[in-house]
């Protein structure tokens, strides 16, 4: 077992769009798992728009990070000590891991996963916490039927792409906004969207939406937040459906944002907007990781992965995804 | 019969706040009822804020109002002349009538009252829609838990009250905004509400909420919008629900508003919010109109109206909504 063991630490909270120097390398002694945990060499770890949150003191739905200990991330990796009964050296496993070579956890948060049935990558997005996103927040809050119009923002990224899929599987009529070229062009011929707008080629993303959704809009799935979302809101149907999964344009934002005013129109439409984080639903993440596998495995689901190599360039990647840099999961190999 | 028929008529769409030049009073003759058709002599109008809204060419859950015919509006009258097998004369009924001294209308638009059961004019607040908005919102939407903080804007509104009542009912603690003094009174004194605050006192409304819910909001039924709400929605629990019912803040509006981004604060709460009309809830009105009655009966939900006479003050009744004149249900006594 190698001695020494990196890892990314939470250097000082960032105000407003963040930069490198929220981040710190360090090295320390690869740690002895206690009794009942598991040591785990990180293979690929997951880096997502919702730790922004995190780095934030304001709590929120998860605790915050604590300045000067590593940043933790969904990951999949592979146990190389074990002191709970579950493991052994070799297994394959995704839970919450620092930012590292390697980590020490509680066995009871991991759960194993099986190289053979899929690429282990794939259980950070696809069959892990964005497809499970997707999953739910599609079905149980949009509840989408044949024939309906689904308008997603954050259409690209790793959340959207899935829900896009799995709303053709439903029969609707699937428009994505994105902000690249390269991603409208995936979006449409790979994944089968019916249109894409790309926000940033547009002069006026109200008049791009109505051309592209003349019918209105029955269900958005909203990632992204900001006047994105004002324009699709102002544009929802009778009895529509609001997902409301994440506000990237707002993660870095330092004080309270002026916009349109919505609940006027989300009144007189009968709207219907909720939140969620994807825990809300943990009492049927079997049924979700049943179906998604079975999509997987039948080809249903199309994916994408960027990935970033070398755990020192995690922040970076992190970064990235408020550029706009990722189609699809953006995932760092850690060595 | 009298052969002449006041009728108050839109006289034209009005652009903002509305005034007196928005209405105008004419003479008609009486008219015939057609078959299947009741001929009603109105003793009752319910003024509501939502008919602002029909006022506009804007297309809305109801149709717009046409230029040049008479308002309509839930009323309370007497049955006169019967072309329908489910009505006699001096029957008395509830519906949508004109704004004028009589009707003919529908008879299977209608629904008979019984003076002797409950005064007739409550069909028109706690027997009827507002009564059953107050219900379905809370209820349906809300589902309110013991223990809970329930926040009512336009607490001492038709609907408001309702809502304040029935949650006590539930055992929630019952938070009501107002804009006088009369108004805190009556919520605290007869209602008992747990705290009241004027809004029109307040020089800030957030600090003022923060000081009488201190453990945040599980339940915001919102009948007003604006600056109001933005303070409410900031300040919502994990899990919360917003009941969205009326925006009256708004409805005078000429263009977008601008105001507090809330999307982010919804999202991170996890928050249901949703917009609605009483008629989403058709379904159950029977059991509505059951539960509202029987706590009518037992005076578990006391009420409070506020009488202006004569058909020729209606339109200086609807306007003083907008002025927060009233207290409880608004109404007209025709003649």
């Amino acid at each position: 077992m190698e001695r020494m063991n990196r890892q990314i630490l939470l250097n000082k909270r960032p105000k407003g769009f963040p930069d490198e120097s929220a981040f710190k390398l360090i090295e320390k002694e690869t740690p002895e798992p206690a009794d009942d945990q598991v040591l785990v060499k990180a293979h690929y770890l997951s880096v997502d728009p919702y730790m922004r949150g995190r780095m934030s003191e304001a709590k929120s739905y998860a605790e915050p990070f604590e300045v000067g200990q590593p940043l933790k991330g969904g990951a999949v990796g592979e146990v190389i000590k074990s002191n709970h009964l579950d493991f052994l050296a070799g297994d394959f496993v995704t839970g919450l891991l620092d930012w590292a070579d390697h980590t020490a956890v509680e066995g009871q948060s991991l759960r194993k996963i099986h190289p053979d049935a899929a690429p282990i990558t794939t259980a950070l997005y696809i069959a892990g916490m964005p497809g499970l996103t997707a999953y739910f927040g599609l079905l149980y809050i949009g509840q989408p039927q044949a024939g309906e119009t689904v308008v997603i923002s954050g259409a690209a990224g790793a959340v959207g792409m899935v829900v896009g899929q799995i709303a053709k599987m439903k029969g609707c009529r699937v428009v994505g906004i994105a902000g690249s070229e390269e991603k409208v062009n995936y979006l449409k011929k790979e994944l089968n969207f019916d249109a894409v707008i790309n926000y940033k080629e547009s002069e006026n993303i109200s008049k791009a939406l109505k051309e592209v959704v003349p019918g209105g809009v029955d269900i958005y799935f909203d990632n992204v937040g900001g006047e994105i979302s004002d324009a699709v809101l102002l544009r929802l149907n009778f009895h529509a459906r609001v997902v409301l999964c994440g506000q990237i344009a707002h993660y870095n934002d330092e004080k309270k944002e002026m916009g349109v005013r919505v609940l006027p129109y989300l009144l007189t439409r009968s709207v219907l907007l909720k939140g969620f984080i994807v825990r809300d639903y943990r009492d049927y993440f079997d049924e979700g990781m049943r179906d998604l596998a079975k999509w997987l495995n039948e080809g249903k689901i199309q994916y994408r992965e960027n990935i970033v190599e070398g755990l020192e360039n995690a922040p970076d990647a992190f970064l990235g995804l408020f550029r706009g840099d990722n189609i699809g999961k953006q995932l760092v190999k850690v060595s």
